[in-house]
């Protein structure tokens, strides 16, 4: 009995942040162990559902670098990296694509409906939601690597306001109609700007930005966006992080309210985040 | 951290619920107890915006014959009663009505409104919402006490839709013009039939219905409309307790899925019987 | 034969002001000796339902200083005034609400139904309508007395968009939940101004704004905002009168189109106001 | 101000009349004196525009076989009946069709327009409202005569549904797309008919149906569809009278609540049947 | 099988015109031999009911004066004609209406019908489309000749927002209920200007404007409206050009983008000019 | 000049089609050569843009056998097929889910993109689409092979309303959330039952049914249910024809109108199906 007392007073610390937040639209950038592990992955696709069942419009994004790079050797391809991005010749694109928007983005819909939810996949490709420009860091040509310059969010309306969950993989298309790889976490900051969202929150495996990368404690809770602008100019952001932190700035910028970065590895850290006043991981802020 | 972790837990828990109720009509009868203690009332009002945040449409009756008779009393009049039914001359019912409309159910509706919750109060006058007539038992005239023999629910419909928790006092209207008392366990019965609501809660002061009532470990947790019906036929039902289980069977004769008599002294009763699988009191089916 | 050619004559002249005033609100302050004597009573609400009938959408606002203290007397209490305006102790304000919100209220709520009208009746708690702050006249504390600081019109709205006449006591609700007695002429006057009504219309016992307070013949048939003011102002106005011209301020103020002060002793004044060209009682313009 | 009292007298008493009405339809076939006289073309539209306003939706069918003769006599054409029927050459039904939809028609949409209300002329043509076939009354070729067989009734509801009153001239099409003169009374019964009708209104220049011709005291004020039958069959219905009674019988068929035959000479004979409880003329009913 | 395949190549090639037109409203001003001629009529009607199918909202607008004059003949009245406008006293007004919005508009309506269309006939005293004051023309009186000076176009969306295509006669409403006789081709100009069409199509008699009257071969294919305007106040127009300049002009300064005087004696030249990249007469623009 | 006119006769020729379907559905079976030939493929895609632009709602099914066994060799993997069903384990399962799902969906929304159209790629998974159940033919096991048992169209409906074509790939999902391989014959069969779509145009690599497998002359170009039944009872189909004459019957079974095998190596094959008087292929009709 004591725990049906105890579960009735959860429901009711959640309320505030039920009634907060009913009607807006999260934009969750799903990757690292989160994907991987199966019951985490059955875990965030639980909270996923929960927040629409309450009445928030979630929308995940995506990307999968890891199983690009799995299905790549299996084809006898030597994945190859230049500056944190992937080298992507016309072999490695179609690669991705048919990784990310197939086996990956199809997975994601599939645990979304075992969870009780509704969810449709996309890539950007489809109702033109990402265009995207190539992208030549410091004029070197990497092949189909791009940058979003444009979001067409019309398709993730219709179908959210029908009750279904998107679900995005991080493939964008050029003005040319040629497939373009993206960075998942630009992407989700792109979308989330786009759709003004509420908040955008993005799934690490770490357990948010780190004073000290060597130690779990100096975590900061809270930043400004000119904070973390200053951290990517000094260049002291992880490499991992700093694509994360670039998708919180955009996000804001472009009117997004709270930005979060959280560990993933943690089971329902959406949850946690979103319904208890215990926030967890870094916060960034307008 | 693990207590955050607990609370994500629980509100996955919760999810199957949200989803099954999410759209349904759910009439609650609230009195005894939790109608007089403060902190009791402050957490049922959290359970009904609970249910309205997570997409449920609850319905609050009540009556408050504890208020009428002090009133009276101030008043130097003496409460009279009969077979369980107040005496109610022309003085008394203005009387009720005063209280039950005016200060009860204003009150009610001032702590939903803390609570987060948007209310509006209306009587069975409001809209024409409780036609009654005039109850003679055993031939005895005993003033203006009547029985509901229509409800027009369309005001209900207009402010629930409309994202109101409609509060409903049990007095009633006779073809005319005349106020009558009724019965509030019988009027939600009757709510809830003509709404064709999902469920039909109960607030008592005992655990539920009990096989031995001197034995609250003799808790009869599920029973079968033909069952209640036995139970009321044999005299067998506490007298507090035969109105109640009155309601549930006009409830579920009239299409509503689960009537519930619970223990209205239990903190967030509502929350568990309806978001837990613990269920609590006596489910009555049909 | 000739009475039915009078019958369409009269239907006719009333024809342009039908057209006029088609879809627009009008806020009804009700009072006085309309709200006393039955027969008055039964015409007001025959003229509310004929506005309705006609496409008009009208919203009734009420008190009823005398109803409380007749009740307070009942219940052994002394009522008090100073400077016109009740001293409203605990007790007090209890019996304000539970008359108007309870008896009052509710009983115009049944003669609406009998004139064929569908009515709902609130109060300034219901859907947070009037909220107000304590009043301290020159500084003295006279109790649960407050003025209108916020209106929210939400539920109005939704009720008369669905066809129902509101009608709302003016009994106002604090920050802190507590409820506040409110003068009933600056409820009507600031709802009229919330809903950016096209009249309000304040039923009296009097004739209208009387130049010389005992010639009646002195009627001022219109004047501005500007010489409402004045009169004001320079304490001209008779008591009873004073917060009647400061509600047509405030709701004009507010972009109300006209405001009346009409004699509501004159059967079915309401009607001759709105549908003849011969206007009654004191007309105030911007 | 007695005169005033009176005026509101009258609005009151006419309020229960448009409470049953609001919503409605009424088709009212205008012709005879009423479509002749200044005065009264005037007050028939008054009429018409008043049961608008108070949301009533009236639909004008209109004939003009006077007009049609005096322009064939201006063009050197000697107008022919047979058996009360036009003999109908294809220049004769061009004058028709010139006449009726040019003149009539748009001269009725004007005098609407003038009285404050908002009106679309139509012919059977528009939105192939009326479909004809030819006539050969006992195997006789008398031209472009045709009786309704089908009424499309879409286009008088997009109108009417956008606060418009269709006027209607009795002019329809063939299958082959031939125009075909059809009786206006015919018309009006059959259109009333298809739109499930409240009421069929006849405008005429006697008092009603009569018992005896020559006695307008025989005035018989109601009847049954049975009684209506039975007088056509016996030849007793004068000629003028038949195609009326006709109308009302084909309208009561098909569901229309009363049909009404009334005098058009007596000004706004429509409204005093309509909003008074003194009927005029003869009631017909199922 | 070839020509299976030239008309699929067809449609493909009105492919990009039908994506960029969809759901724009058209309007077209219908006159000349595509008025007189069976066959092209026909065409005309076609053409028109292609572009509603396809999701265009086509408008269509006609004189008559051909049609007028005969008629007049008939009735033994001589037309006359001051710098080409009808000398139009009482009588000859009367006519006017008789035949355009009797005889001629019910005409095109059927022949809408007949090529699979629905079609609702007005003039401009429907729905007080068609606003006019009489022209004096160097002062002289030439009696009910009007200008358009205000267009209501209200009732023509209604219409084509339920599928129906406007057709409508040149006949306008003076403020004092009066008819007045206006240019049909300035109808359409100010019509399309009402309405912010995608494009004004004028039907005439020749290929488009001339650079030399006599010279078929010296179309001017493209001008702006400048250009149009000096042609107009050098006098250089043929006189039967001069309204339809004058159309396109106001047309353009009123918001339509394109307008055209294309050649009517041509098959389907409506069709032509929209659907395929070969424009035909002149194209006029802002 | 003649060319246009020929132009304009096609679209005239075109028009009784546009009428009869427009906002009907049509599934359309995408497969063979049209799929694979650079300029085959635009031309479909122009088709299938131009039904939607005429009001038409187009939907795509789409397999991709020859892509899938690329991608196995690719991968060192060799494509086993047992009496017409590729023999599918879990890791071909996963190739034919990247492939049909990743590279041929998107590449067909991203072709429809570039002939003006918006589409949306689904799989059997998204929306819980395409329901299927392990297929054992005569016992054996052969893996991850499925057949449609359950379709929920919903999620087509969505975005066909809000005007994007849906593009489906044959994937399907199974009670436990396993994927299965479908047929895409049979998936578009059950489909267009689903919708009760107006037709289901089947695209092959044959000019349609043929009596005699070696003369294509011997089109069978209309049949019956009963003789497509026959046909395949008789097991006289050829074996690439079988699983489309099945789909035509499941689809004729559930509702469609008319089903075709066409010639999909023909340009603009469906335009000329459904836009000329010149069919071409098979119609199979109930």
């Amino acid at each position: 009995m004591q725990e049906a007392v105890n579960q009735a007073n959860v429901l009711v610390q959640a309320l505030p942040y039920m009634q907060r937040y009913s009607g807006k639209c999260f934009v969750v950038k799903y990757g690292g162990a989160a994907m991987i592990d199966e019951r985490l992955k059955a875990q965030v696709m639980q909270d996923i559902v929960l927040l629409r069942t309450v009445g928030i419009k979630p929308v995940l994004v995506h990307g999968g670098g890891k199983e690009v790079s799995e299905v790549m050797q299996r084809m006898g391809l030597q994945p190859r990296f230049t500056g944190g991005l992937r080298v992507t010749d016309a072999e490695t694109m179609e690669i991705v694509e048919m990784v990310l928007a197939g086996t990956t983005n199809k997975g994601i819909v599939s645990l979304i409906h075992r969870a009780g939810g509704k969810a449709v996949g996309l890539s950007g490709k489809d109702g033109n939601l990402l265009v995207a420009k190539k992208l030549t860091p410091d004029g070197q040509d990497i092949g189909y690597v791009g940058e979003v310059v444009q979001v067409n969010p019309e398709v993730i309306t219709v179908l959210s306001e029908s009750g279904y969950i998107p679900v995005i993989s991080s493939v964008a298309i050029g003005e040319d109609g040629q497939s373009y790889n993206v960075n998942a976490d630009h992407a989700a900051g792109a979308i989330a700007a786009a759709l003004k969202a509420e908040k955008l929150i993005v799934l690490t495996d770490v357990p948010g930005v780190l004073a000290n990368l060597n130690d779990p404690a100096s975590l900061i809770s809270e930043m400004s966006i000119a904070e973390a602008e200053e951290l990517l100019r000094n260049g002291k952001a992880e490499s991992g992080m700093a694509p994360k932190l670039q998708a919180c700035i955009t996000a804001l910028r472009g009117g997004v309210q709270r930005a979060h970065i959280i560990d993933g590895r943690q089971p329902h850290a959406i949850l946690m985040e979103v319904f208890t006043d215990r926030g967890v991981g870094t916060m960034v802020k307008p």
